[in-house]
C-alpha cells in the first residue's frame, strides 16, 4: 500500500532523492567505494560539500551578496547555542511563537541579556506577534520563521535596523522571500532539505567578529567557515542527501515553483477545514503555516474513527503534538498534492458517514 | 576492479552494513517508509536507539554496572569540549600523545586549568609516554586510546585513582579491554562503528553533577541522558548504521575475536614492514597502533613508483597525514585480511623490482 507521509519531521523527501541516496551508499558514482567509506578530505567529497554549500547561497539568492553557508552538525538546537555565542554580546531580542523560540531564549540567557520583544503565549502560540517595537539596542532579533508545533508561519519580516536572525528549520526554500535580510539564518535538514544530521547556517560575512569572549572552536562559526564546514569531519550522509534535495529543488524550478504547490497544496487542505463541520483550525487564519496544519475535530469522540479512516487510507504521521492535540499535517515541499487529496477525501469521509 | 580501502576515517564498514543501510534508505523493514522519512518518536525508531545504545554497553562489558550510552552528534570534537563543560571543576590533566589530545587541551582550557601530565611532542609523537606520575588534585586525566595521525595506541592504561577519561574514536571495539576503567569515553562512528555523523559516548552515572556551571542543554550529558539521546532529532542514518555494525561485530563473536584479527592483521603488516628493506615504521614498536600503521619509504624518491603499483592493486587512501608523511595503513575492524595481504604484495614487488 502507499503510504502518505505527513510527518513533521524526519519527514517526506522526493522519491527520487531516496533512491539516489541509496545507490550512493551501495556504491558512489561508479567509484567502486561506498559514499560512507570515502575520506572527506577526497576530491569527490570536496565537490560534495562546495555544491550543497554553493546551491544553498543560489536558492537564497544570496550568492555574491557576502553572505557563507555552512552545513554544520547538531540541529538547531545547537544553532540555539551558537547563534547566541557568536552574536550575542550585549542584549538580543526574541519574539516567542512556541516552543523552538523558548528553547532559543533559554540557551540565549547563558550567555547575555534577552528582552522578550513579543510573544503570543498568552493563546497556546495560535498566531504570530505583529505591530511589536523593537529596541534599538539589540544585538540582534531572533525569529522562528515557521512554528512546526503550533502551525503558524511569519508571512512578512518585520522591517527593523537591528539585525535579524531566524531559525528556519521547517520552512526553509518552501517558499519565495527576501533571504538577505537576515544577518544569519539557520535550518536543521530534516523537514524540506534532507535526513536529520546536518544543519545549514547562512550567515552575513561581516555580522561575525562582534564579541568579546572566547568562543570554543566547534561552535565558532569563523572556524567553521575558514574550514568549509570541515573542522572536523562532516555528516557525509545527511550532507549528500541535502544536495540531492537542492539539486531536486533546482530542477522542480526552484523555490519560487515550489512556493506556488505549496501554497496550492496549502490552500486545498485548510479550504477543507474550514468547510468541514467535524474540523476547525488551531491558527490564526492569517499565519496558517504552509508547512505544517494544524487542526482539531469539532467533536472529540469520533478520533478513533478518523484515526481509522486515515490508517486505512495509507496516511501516517498525523498525529498532532501533544501541546495543541488533534492534528497536524505536514506538507512539505515533497509531499505530493496528491496525498493532501487523500487526507481532504479522509476528512470528506467522515463528514459524510459519521 | 576491487578497491582495498586504507582511509583513515571515514573508513571502510562491512560490505553487509552498506547493503543493509543501502536499503533501510530504500525501505526500513518493509515499512513502505524510508529510515529517513519517519519520525524519529515512532516506535521503530525508538527501538533502533534502545538497541545501539544496549549493544554499546554490552560490547563493552559495562552493561548492568551503572553506566549510560548515548549517541549524540558533533564529533569527538565536540567531545573536546562536552567533557571539559561537564567534568572539569578546577584541573583536568592530559597526556598529549598528538593532533587530537592537542586539540582537547585546547578545548577544555577555556573552561578550567590544564595540566598536560604527559607529552610525547619532543619525537613527534612517535611513542606513547609511560612511568609519568598523575597528580592526585585532578578532576580527571585525559587520554587519546589510539592515534590516528602518528599510529600510535595506548597499550596498558595507567593505573591511578583519579577518574579516567577517554578519546577512543579509532580504536572503539578494536580489542577486548576493562572499559569499567573509564568514568568517560567516547569515539567518532567514522573509523569502526559507522557513518560520519555520530559520536558514541560512555560514561558511569554517577560521575555527573559535580561542576557548578551552568551548562548549555546541548552540551549537557545529563540532558543527553535525560531525554535517552533525543533532546533534540538524532541523526536518524548514522545511529542505524552504527547499530548495524555492531550487530556485525556481535556475530564476529564480540570485540576479543575482533581483537585477535586485528593483531594478527597489524603482526603481517608490520613484520612486512621490518623485514622489507624499503620501508621503515615511523612509530616506536611497542606502541605501534593495531588500527593505523604509518611507515616511511627508506628512499623518498621511490615513492611515485611505489604509488604506482598500489593504484595499480587497486589501493586505496595509503597516503599519509601532512604531518607525518609517507604512508598510513588504516586496518580497522572491516579491513579484511586479504586487503592487508595485497598491500604486503605491492611492498614485496617495489623489494624486488627496483
Amino acid at each position: 500500500m502507499k503510504i502518505h507521509n505527513f510527518s513533521a519531521g524526519p519527514s517526506i523527501l522526493p522519491q527520487e532523492v531516496m533512491q539516489q541516496a541509496s545507490q550512493a551508499v551501495k556504491e558512489l558514482d561508479e567509484s567502486g567505494l561506498s559514499l560512507i567509506e570515502i575520506s572527506h578530505r577526497s576530491k569527490a567529497f570536496i565537490e560534495i560539500m562546495e555544491e550543497a554549500c554553493e546551491r544553498a547561497l543560489q536558492l537564497t539568492g544570496l550568492q555574491g551578496k557576502g553572505y557563507k553557508a555552512l552545513f554544520l552538525q547538531g540541529g538547531a538546537s545547537q544553532q540555539f547555542l551558537m547563534s547566541a555565542y557568536n552574536l550575542l554580546e550585549k542584549k538580543a531580542g526574541f519574539v516567542n511563537t512556541g516552543t523552538w523560540s523558548t528553547k532559543a531564549i533559554k540557551e540565549a540567557k547563558l550567555l547575555g541579556e534577552v528582552s522578550e520583544v513579543a510573544s503570543s503565549q498568552d493563546a497556546n502560540f495560535n498566531y504570530i506577534p505583529k505591530n511589536y517595537s523593537v529596541p534599538s539596542d539589540l544585538d540582534y532579533l531572533h525569529l522562528t520563521t515557521n512554528n512546526t508545533i503550533f502551525g503558524t508561519q511569519i508571512k512578512s519580516i518585520p522591517d527593523t535596523e537591528v539585525p535579524l536572525v531566524a531559525d528556519m528549520s521547517s520552512d526553509i526554500f518552501s517558499r519565495k522571500f527576501d533571504y538577505s535580510k537576515f544577518d544569519l539564518f539557520y535550518a536543521g535538514a530534516q523537514k524540506n532539505m534532507g535526513p536529520a544530521g546536518t544543519t545549514l547556517v547562512i550567515f552575513k560575512e561581516d555580522a561575525l567578529g562582534k564579541v568579546s569572549r572566547s568562543i570554543p572552536s566547534m561552535l565558532d562559526y569563523a572556524v567553521q567557515a575558514k574550514a568549509e564546514s570541515m573542522f572536523n569531519t562532516p555528516p557525509v550522509f545527511a550532507v549528500y542527501t541535502s544536495l540531492l534535495t537542492l539539486r531536486w529543488i533546482e530542477n522542480q524550478g526552484g523555490i519560487e515553483k515550489i512556493g506556488i504547490k505549496n501554497a496550492a497544496k496549502a490552500t486545498h487542505l485548510y479550504g477543507e477545514i474550514d468547510r468541514n463541520s467535524k474540523f476547525k483550525g488551531f491558527a490564526a487564519p492569517e499565519d496558517r503555516s504552509h508547512m505544517n496544519a494544524t487542526f482539531n475535530l469539532t467533536d472529540p469522540s469520533l478520533s478513533e474513527t478518523f484515526d481509522k479512516i486515515c490508517q486505512t487510507a495509507g496516511i501516517s504521521g498525523l498525529k498532532g503534538h501533544r501541546s495543541v492535540g488533534g492534528y497536524r499535517a505536514s506538507i512539505y515541499n515533497a509531499l505530493p498534492i496528491d496525498s493532501v487529496e487523500v487526507l481532504v477525501d479522509c476528512m470528506q469521509i467522515l463528514e459524510k458517514e459519521y
